[in-house]
This record gives structure tokens, C-alpha cells and sequence, in this order.
């Protein structure tokens, strides 16, 4: 891996959780592993007034918590590429300092990592613009939520698309950095193996996971506008799909790999009133115990409204209209205060058609692919062995292939990633506007269909799996949850 | 895994090196792991006149050095189910004795291992039926070689059928009783995720390698008038072959596998004496050096005919004429004074039909499934996964399925195994009569080709991989012997 081309990282909402957590520990690992070109430039912009040694005060608490191989000269090291800004987003009159800072060389990469609410990107966007920031190298990364619905979407990215083109675009899913996200690329286009065996002959059914532990933590107001459908379901979820079930690429250039991933977005069957009915569970956590703590349930929060209908719970089958999945069904669910923080897909196979091994009949039997993303990263492949010794016994048993003991490299981080993939120019693992576009337009009929229903979220206690109707959906489909097999 | 019925095994060639260092270890670990009845009797018979204490004494020293958890109590414990008895094979005044020494008891079962040269077998079998051990019950062992071509095997087969069922004939292949080709059925029959790969469409070609660094070993004389094609390439290369590439048997039941079993060695490609010139290598070791070791060359051996024309090694391309395996070239090696001991199947698949990654074109590119037999047990499957971190770089890698790490119990040896097999009534890993024809037919017209044709062994310096010729063999399909890669 080689070192990145120069740049300047300028990180609007510098003084924020993201870029303490996240983005500036990944900064500083991909910057320690010589990944980062030395005289790269990070800029924190936050309204808050302060020195460069004020801002650097502040963070050291926040970042060097979340750094592997922390060490004071390497911290200074990496705090000398480290500067702070303030700017106020709304204050158009800050903007042409920051421009000053940067110095206008039309060559030198400019990532803005727009790292605040949503509401400012039309803002920034512009005001960046009209200093001349969004010349061909300026790069913007979009964290979600890329709006509210489809016609706040629209309104999001039409207003970002006044000043920068589509190629600028860097919006960004963390999920899709992962490792195991990306070896399941590797998996299926690097190798003859699971290509043929990657289809509806082959393939009984799909699920994927995203569950929370977490309640809403200090976000009650914003979650409670949103509900897991939004937050999770629309973007995180979607897009797992899609690695799982896109065609072959021709190539790994970002279109041919986002073409892919569009055309499964187009090919889900819609859901009608009463697909919503059948074909989807929306809870909300009560009071319950989650890794041996009390905690409230989701009324009782700060920030929610009295009797809100909001769910923090959704597990729905998706279907993909096209000749690969025809008939396949995709479980996917995603809810805080779960039994367990885990992000996984499986990847569950048929029978064999005929039983030569006496078996017990249970859902361990079949092949299953378990691509975990949290909270470790591995791909397990389990089967069917013969038990050593005297007889025929089948046991199952799987293949790891942990990637940090196969390749004793050091982890690396999905913001890591994505960063470096950025500053390098590459669109591949973030999503493209239409992408959003097709991703609402299958979530709205859904949205559309719980609010006017008179059904409820149903209850379940926090610290479980969901409501026990989470179970029965797949079951009708011969299908269990991956953790009661 | 329960105990065993009540049994006799009476073990022919009783002082004899296979007792000693293979089948009483065996019987002793099926002993202490509680797989035989505890009323199970060992009988020992040889021409030399012995007392139980005095066979004990001789093989204490022989048999001990092979064992696991070897423990004084555990040796007399085993020992109390030992006996000795005096018989010349060849003189029928012997035999009335030993059926005294069994008693008449049609209900028990009655193993007879003929662990003696083949030209006894006939003598053997005549006067056991003579003295009433033929019933139902009683199962005769028989160890190859059994025959030097068709006529001879056949006429030893002819002889033991006159006085047994073939359903009480074992012929025994102790490659087939080894765990890792048992799970070969295991994976093949008891997942989804293989059969539909397993056929010409995916598998590019299929390598079978029994390599001996071992050289003649003072059976000179008898290896001279054999060779390695009869030696090994007719039995236990062949049986291999056809447990890669049979047909799914309808049960477990020992006809059902053997039948398709058969059907392989009816498909195989007949060589016409233009085929053998060109589709198989036979070659013969010269001095060179082993392990660090200086050994001598074939013809310098003890009992070789001067310029002898025995092969040491064979390598040869074999053709399935069926669906499945049209097309696919197997190449099969074996041979004496090799540079490694190792016996594996490798199984390679085609690459991908589109590549997407950047990927040095090696032979480790692709993917391929190694089952080693020898000198480790294992089954790895080889792929590409992506290299951790920025960039998409593939590197191949394997999953390792060793069982012992897998199940954590104790490693089975493959003489254990069967011999609980035979204890068991349990044909299914013996060769059936039809299964040598067929293999003798489809290696006569090599035999004959050699004989016929001009030209000689291509000698080897011990210690190599056999002629050169040997590799260009593959080549010419693209492949490489496995070790190259």
C-alpha cells in the first residue's frame, strides 16, 4: 500500500463526537502506518473560539482513547499535521478565511468531511463554492442521514449538486469499510467457488443483522422524527444487501460496482399495504436489562414524545425480483436494546437434496456463510464433517478465515478505509445519488403504510431479541434467526 | 461409538511385520478406547513353535514402540485377549486345532486376516472350509497383492470363492480407511456446497500423488517381478480416483458405493499403445539422497535383476468417459525414493471466468481442495481473500480443516478403523471382486505396452520428484504437480 497524494482533510463539525471518535483516530493510524503523504493537512472548523493548542487541548482526552499504539511522540508527530479553524457554518463571512488557510492550489486534493447536521450541507456546500473550494479536487464526504424521505433526499443532494458534481460525492456508510464486507467481494468475485452456488438453486434464504445494545443515547429527539427504518434499515441495511446480491461487476471501477448495486435497488419488490402488514415487524423497546444493567424503556427516555409510535425496532422480508434471487427471501432486521451488539449476514444454503448421513434434523445442518462485521470482523464457513473415528457421523464445523490471524497485519479500521479511499479519489464504497433515491422509494410504502395503519410497534423488553413476532417471520418461511439455531 | 460384537480375529502371519506394527497397535487402541468386546479374543498364528508367553516376549518389543498410552497395565490388560497357536498354513493337519481352539459357535464372528503372501491364500481358505470355518459368520481379510494381472488375480479370487461368499471377503486398502478420504464422502455428500462444483464444468483437473521416500526395503526380489503400477497405481491409486469422482450413491450401504464405485473403473479410458507412449512416464531411481541420506540406486539393490526394467515410478494422465468428468485429466504419481513422503489429492478448479482483482498469474491463483493422507491428515481448501487494509489485493490463502484440532479426540488410524469394519460386518470400504477386474483390465495394456515397446524406465536421482518427463506431462494440459506451485 502506498502513501496517499498530498491533501488537506478539513473536518466541518471538528470539534464533534464523530471526529473525536472516529475520524481523527483513523487519521492518526492510517498517518502511523505511513499511509497518510507527511505533509498532508487536517483542519478542524468548529464555531467554539479557540487555539490551535486550545483545539489540540481539548481533543487529546477525547482521541487518544480510541488510538492503538499511543505514544506521546507519536501523538505530537501526528498533532503537527493537526490545525483549527473556527468557522461558523451559517456565517457566510467566515468562509473566505478559510479559503485564505488553505491557499488555492487547483492540484492539491481538498477532502471537506461535512461531519454536522444535515440541515448545513445546502449551506456549506454553497459558501464553499463561493470561495471556490469546490474546484475539481475538492472532495465532500456526506454522513447520513441524507434526508427525511424521498423529497427531503431530493432537496438535500439537488441543493449539494448546485456546486459540486456527482464525481465529488463521497457519501459515506461505514458499514460498507469493513473487512469482512469487503472480503465477501473477494469471496464471491476472486474465487470459482461460491460464484455458482451464489443463487436462488443454491441459496434457501438470507439474513442480515444490525442489533444495538445502545438505547438512544442523548439522540431521543432526532431518533424519535426518524425510527430504525430510517436510521438503519434505508441506508446500513440496504446497502449490505446489495454486496450480497449484486451481479458480477465488469470491472471494480465505483460505476460498474454502483450500477450493480442500483440495479438490485430496482429489482425489490415494492410493498403494498398489505406486504406491510404481513411482511414486517416494527418494535419498540420497553424497561428490560441489557448486559446486566436496569435500563428505561424508549417512553421514558429524554426526547421522546409522550406516546410516540416511533420504532426502534424493524425486521422485514425483502424480495429481489430478478433471475438470481426469484423466490429467495431476505431477512433483515436492525433495533436497539438488542441481547447483543452484533452485525452480521448468513448466507444460509439448502439441504442436500438426499440424506446419506444420519443427521439430526436442526438448522445446523445446512451450509451456512457467516459474515460477522461486529463486533469482531470474520467470514465462517460452516459444514458438514465426519466425526473422526469408527462410524458415518456428521458434525458441523466450520472454517474461519479470521483475517487478522491469516494475514497478521493490524486491523484496520472502516473509517480508515473510507478516508484513504476518498483522499485517493475512490467512489467505489459510497453510494451514489440515485442509490438513495431507489433506497427510498422501496422504504416510503412502508413508512407510508405503518402511519396509516392502526397497528402499533409492538413491545418487547429491552435486552432481547425484539417482539416475538420477529420470530414467526421467518418461520413461516422454514427460517430461523441465526442465533436460535 | 458402542462396542463391538463378541468376536475371534486370527490373525494369519501372526509374526509377521504387518501384525506387529499395524494390526496389533490397532486391535490395542480399539481395545483401550472400549471399541472391542471385552470378550473379544486375539489369535496369533505362525509356523514358529511358541508359547503364549514366549509370542508375547517376542512381540512386546515389535508391537510396543507403535502404541499410544502405552502403560504396563494397559499392555497386560490388552494381552490377557492374546493367544498364540502353532500352524503351517500349508499343512492341513494344522487346522483342526485351531478350530478346536475357536470352538463351534456359528453365532461368532470369525475374522480371518490372511496377513501372508497371496500364494497361501488359496491353501488357506480350503482348509478353514475343510474344518467348518466358512460359516455365515466367518469373514476372511484379504491384504494385496492379490494376483499380478487379470489371470492371476483371478484365479486367486476363483480359489477363495470356492469356499466363501463374497460378502464375507474384505480386501483391504488401508488408504481407504484413512479419516481425511472418509470425509472426502463427508463433504462430498453430506454439504451442498461441493457436488455442484465437483464436476467437469468447474474442476479444471485432479492430481493424486502416493510419494515414498522409502526404496525396495529388502523386498527386492518380490518388488522386481511387480513394479509400481501393480504395486500401487492398480490398487490404491485407482481406489482414490474413484472416491473422488463417483457418482452420489443412493445409501451408505456398501453395495451402493461399491456399484459406483465400479462404474468409475468401467468409464475409465482404455490406452491404446499410442496413449501409454504418450500419457504415461515410468521411471526408475538411481543413487542420490534422501532425507540427508546417501542410498543407492534401484539396480544396486538387493534381489533386482541385473539391468532390470521394473519402474519405481509411474506417472500417468487417465480420462473419465462419463458426464461428469468429460474432459478433466487426471493425472495419478506414485513412486519409491521420492524427494517427500506425502499422499494427497489435489483438486483444482477452474479460475475465474472474469478477473476483476489484480492478481499475480500463478498456479496458486485458483482454487483448489488438498487432501493430504500422508504424512498429516488434513483437508485445506485454498482461495483468495483480500489482503487487510487499503487497495484490493488478493493473496491466496486456505481453510484448514485438521480434525484432530477440529473434534479434539484422538486420532483414528486407518488399519483401526477397517478392522473395526470388518468386526462390524461392514463391506462398504472393501473392494469388491468386480472393482480388481476392472482395475486389471484398465492396467494390463499399460503392462503390455512396456513390455512391448522399446523404450526403458527414464531413471531418477533418489531423492527428486521422479524424471523430468514427469512434469512436462501436466504441463501439456496446463497443470502443475502440486509441489511446483
Amino acid at each position: 500500500m502506498s502513501t496517499s497524494p498530498d491533501f488537506d482533510m478539513v473536518l466541518f463539525g471538528g470539534t464533534g463526537d464523530l471526529v473525536m471518535r472516529k475520524l481523527l483516530p483513523a487519521l492518526y493510524h492510517a498517518y502511523q502506518a505511513g499511509l497518510l503523504a507527511r505533509n498532508g493537512r487536517i483542519l478542524a472548523l468548529g464555531r467554539q473560539v479557540l487555539t490551535r493548542d486550545g483545539y489540540l487541548a481539548q481533543a487529546s482526552p477525547l482521541v487518544r482513547p480510541h488510538l492503538e499504539g499511543d505514544t506521546e511522540t507519536a501523538w505530537l508527530d501526528f498533532c503537527g499535521r493537526l490545525d483549527y479553524q473556527q468557522l461558523d457554518a451559517n456565517r457566510p463571512e467566515d468562509y473566505p478565511a478559510l479559503a485564505a488557510k488553505l491557499g488555492h492550489d487547483p492540484a492539491r486534493v481538498v477532502v471537506c468531511y461535512l461531519a454536522t447536521a444535515p440541515a448545513l450541507f445546502s449551506m456549506i456546500c454553497q459558501q464553499l463554492a463561493e470561495v471556490g473550494l469546490n474546484h475539481g479536487q475538492v472532495r465532500v464526504v456526506l454522513e447520513k442521514p441524507l434526508g427525511h424521505d424521498l423529497a427531503s433526499s431530493n432537496a438535500i443532494n439537488d441543493a449539494v449538486a448546485r456546486h459540486f458534481g456527482e464525481e465529488q460525492l463521497y457519501r459515506i456508510d461505514h458499514y460498507l469499510g469493513k473487512e469482512s464486507v469487503q472480503n465477501l467481494m473477494a469471496l464471491r468475485f476472486g474465487n470459482v467457488l461460491f460464484e455458482p452456488l451464489w443463487r436462488r438453486e443454491w441459496v434457501q434464504s438470507v439474513q442480515i443483522t444490525i442489533a444495538e445494545e445502545l438505547g438512544v443515547e442523548g439522540r431521543g429527539e432526532f431518533y424519535d422524527r426518524t425510527g430504525a427504518l430510517r436510521d438503519m434499515m434505508q441506508n446500513h441495511l440496504l446497502q449490505l444487501l446489495c454486496m450480497v446480491t449484486m451481479e458480477p461487476p465488469a470491472s471494480l471501477d465505483a460505476d460498474a460496482i454502483r450500477g450493480e448495486k442500483l440495479k438490485v435497488l430496482k429489482a425489490l419488490r415494492p410493498f403494498s399495504p398489505e406486504d406491510v402488514a404481513a411482511k414486517t415487524v416494527r418494535g419498540q423497546y420497553g424497561a428490560g436489562a441489557v448486559a446486566g444493567q436496569l435500563v428505561a424503556g424508549y417512553q421514558s427516555e429524554e426526547g421522546i414524545a409522550p406516546h410516540s409510535h416511533t420504532e426502534t425496532f424493524v425486521a422485514l422480508k425483502a424480495e429481489i425480483d430478478n433471475w438470481r434471487w426469484a423466490g429467495v427471501p431476505f431477512f433483515l432486521r436492525t433495533g436497539k436494546r438488542m441481547q447483543q451488539r452484533v452485525a452480521e449476514i448468513v448466507i444460509t444454503f439448502h439441504d442436500v437434496p438426499h440424506k446419506l448421513f444420519p443427521l439430526a434434523p436442526t438448522c445446523r445442518s445446512g451450509n451456512r456463510l457467516v459474515i460477522e462485521l461486529q463486533p469482531e470482523e470474520s467470514v465462517r464457513l460452516w459444514f458438514q464433517a465426519k466425526e473422526p473415528g469408527d462410524g458415518m457421523n456428521l458434525q458441523p464445523v466450520f472454517l474461519n478465515l479470521d483475517f487478522h490471524e491469516t494475514f497478521r497485519v493490524r486491523r484496520v479500521d472502516a473509517y480508515e478505509r473510507l478516508l484513504l479511499d476518498v483522499i485517493r479519489g475512490r467512489l467505489a464504497l459510497f453510494m451514489r445519488r440515485e442509490e438513495l433515491v431507489e433506497a427510498w422509494r422501496w422504504v416510503e410504502p412502508i413508512l407510508d403504510a405503518w402511519q396509516q395503519g392502526k397497528a402499533l410497534p409492538r413491545p418487547y423488553p429491552a435486552g432481547t431479541w425484539g417482539p416475538p413476532a420477529a420470530s414467526a417471520l421467518p418461520a413461516r418461511d422454514g427460517v430461523t434467526w441465526h442465533e436460535e439455531c
